[in-house]
């Protein structure tokens, strides 16, 4: 393989909505999606290969394998991005799979199975919410009318802005039970981590071996509005107190299930909002996740437990000793955790090895297609570190070594698996 | 002395700027404030007192002693009130001088001090911010050209809609030492307690032995905005975290020195606001209050101990466990407490257990007139309850059993002081 050429191509691609800040505005299905699309359809049309798009506007180029019953191994990702995104995620995924179609074509190399390369539609949701809708139509999670009917933020729906555009192809896609949907033998998403842990750790690869799952909460506490001055601590009901505790708690309950728990309170707002007086109200917001489902289970009973406790009091008021209100907590949102196929992750982790690195085994923190395509088919993914974590930034930033190293080890994976 | 009349005064005088619902808008040096300030000086000329109305627009209505060298003894408060305030705050403090006068008219009784009642300019300060700058010029705590200057949030200055009304008069007023100001031999406030104190403890009446000191600060905390789903908790740097464990510190400050101390973290605001984001940045207030100076220094001292210590970690990006960022904390206001006169405490407590009460010694939480004016002469307090501790509301409510009793406890206090 070529990392310069993959380098070059993944620039390339990223002048196709460059922002003057460095990074892409590539919004699902605006003309510059419309102009990514093309362009990495042109790449594959020069392999030879044969493009297919869907009733989503996923678009999968296709090489051909020997053994005609042989489903395809496919390598993909995203190429639509935030509206002030950077040049990698998703991009990287897609390039990577064309850089792989590239070296087969160059050195002639047969595979039994066929290789497929595909760029999912609407992966980051930021026009057309919510996220990963392309991927999820595939595998059944919206049906196709619910894709299509999605709204976007500008008024428009995501089926008419993939007509504009002319992607709405013909290929079934989200039939019930997934009838007629293209196969995939073993999907592989290589991806930048958007996360710190693999540069951290000083790694170059990463074997994703799944994701973690997420709960939801919102949390809303009444106490009672008081003067700061003249109401006595013993009489008050202070909503801020409750959420502070509740912060600390959360944060614990994270702690003692390290490294792989994660607990965060992102957004807190109070009713009152004046320095001298009491907070009658508080809201605000928890995030709990685990990759395992039945510890992340036990998150939510100690949070739940913590929150029906002795540290607070029902009722407005305060307690007899002047304890805060009790959180009224309430889970809004369930994923939970999956688990990749140890077939592609072990041909990632093979895949890595051969290339010449020590991958590090790790769970993704954030979506991807590949949460939902590993409902219908076989699936793995690989991530390559990006600096100081950042994504969704047009600072996001890669080193050229771990973008070639991802490459060279998503190919050992796709020749192993496509045999 | 006569509860009924005191009763219907009261309301009489509240039926100047009265709300649909049920309250008082007598914003200073409205039109309204004009009308109110016409009906006291109007009941006071009934009484052969002598009006007197200085450069603030402060009223003194005068009725004269038997002994020419006396200053006087002083009874008062405010007739303004908060856009949507209630019947009560200031009022019910200036109608009790009011009664006092009637009851001596009544009787023909001779004091030997003159007794004057008072009416403060612009004690609440809704319209011409800070509050009580009649009774800070008058004590020398702002020169009266900051005085008549101060701006109104309406565009106007305080000095212009004084004169507007009529009631910029000729008696000096904050002269440098207080040069050529009317003599206060000593001074009484009753006045709702504004708060829940006396109410929780079934009290009718509190002699007010000081006004809390207060500290305020601006607290400012940085850590780094994160992903919630890939940033470990070991190497985040959450300044939610940090802003709970302050929280609930500042909570655990004052409740070591229960129950006189106060401690309140009313506003809470995140700079970054998403609920799968770490938060970046907090801002927070801190208010501590304690009627001893000493105690409240010690509270200043732990609140930055605590800020200082071990529980955070310097610079960005957490500590080696993932500590959570170290909050900047800065005094932005100290008001030191203020201990009232112990002659007119005592004549305060006297008063009331003449009238048959037993009264609970009680600290101000909230600012008064009393405050400016103990520093320019005796000064002391009487608090009647309110209900659930309701003011600055149009639903502020008190009983009529406890309007009379500080009425009475008013006129024993006053009578003892005038000989």
């Amino acid at each position: 393989m070529d990392g310069g050429r993959l380098w070059e191509t993944l620039h390339s691609l990223a002048e196709i909505g460059a922002t003057p800040a460095g990074g892409v505005a590539r919004v699902a299905l605006t003309d510059e999606d419309q102009a990514g699309r093309n362009q990495f359809v042109s790449w594959a049309l020069e392999l030879c290969c044969t493009v297919h798009i869907d009733q989503m506007g996923n678009v999968f180029a296709r090489r051909e394998g020997t053994d005609p019953l042989r489903a395809p191994v496919v390598v993909g990702s995203h190429l639509d991005s935030q509206p002030t995104g950077g040049k990698y995620d998703g991009a990287y995924g897609v390039m990577v799979g064309l850089e792989v179609l590239r070296v087969l074509h160059d050195h002639d190399v047969s595979t039994a199975a066929p290789i497929e390369v595909v760029s999912w539609t609407n992966e980051e949701g930021a026009r057309f919410p919510p996220a990963m809708i392309g991927s999820g139509v595939y595998a059944g999670a919206f049906s196709l009318d619910e894709g299509l009917a999605a709204p976007g933020v500008d008024g428009t729906t995501l089926g008419a802005e993939l007509a504009r555009i002319g992607y709405d192809g013909p290929e079934p896609c989200g039939q019930p039970d997934g009838a007629g949907r293209r196969p995939i033998g073993h999907y592989i998403e290589p991806h930048i981590e958007q996360g710190p842990i693999l540069e951290a750790a000083g790694a170059t690869l990463g074997t994703v071996t799944g994701v973690q799952g997420i709960r939801w909460y919102d949390v809303t506490i009444e106490g009672q509005s008081a003067h700061a001055g003249s109401t006595p601590m013993e009489i008050r009901s202070d909503a801020m107190v409750s959420a502070a505790l509740l912060v600390c708690e959360v944060d614990v309950i994270a702690r003692r299930r390290a490294p792989e728990a994660r607990a965060t309170v992102g957004t807190l707002e109070t009713g009152t909002g004046s320095r001298n007086t009491v907070a009658g109200s508080v809201e605000l917001t928890i995030d709990l996740r685990h990759p395992d489902a039945a510890e992340l289970a036990s998150m939510h009973d100690e949070l739940l437990a913590f929150a029906a406790g002795e540290r607070f009091a029902d009722g407005p008021g305060g307690g007899a000793a002047g304890l805060p209100p009790r959180p009224a907590v309430s889970q809004i949102w369930y994923s939970p955790p999956i688990v990749f196929d140890p077939v592609v992750v072990d041909a990632v982790r093979a895949g890595a090895a051969a290339a010449g690195f020590e991958p590090v085994d790790i769970t993704s923190g954030a979506g991807h297609d590949a949460c939902y395509v590993s409902q219908a088919a076989p699936t793995g993914m690989l991530f390559i570190p990006c600096a100081d974590g950042l994504s969704h930034n047009e600072a996001e930033s890669i080193l050229p070594e771990h973008a070639t190293a991802g490459t060279q080890a998503t190919l050992n994976a796709v020749l192993a698996l496509a045999g």
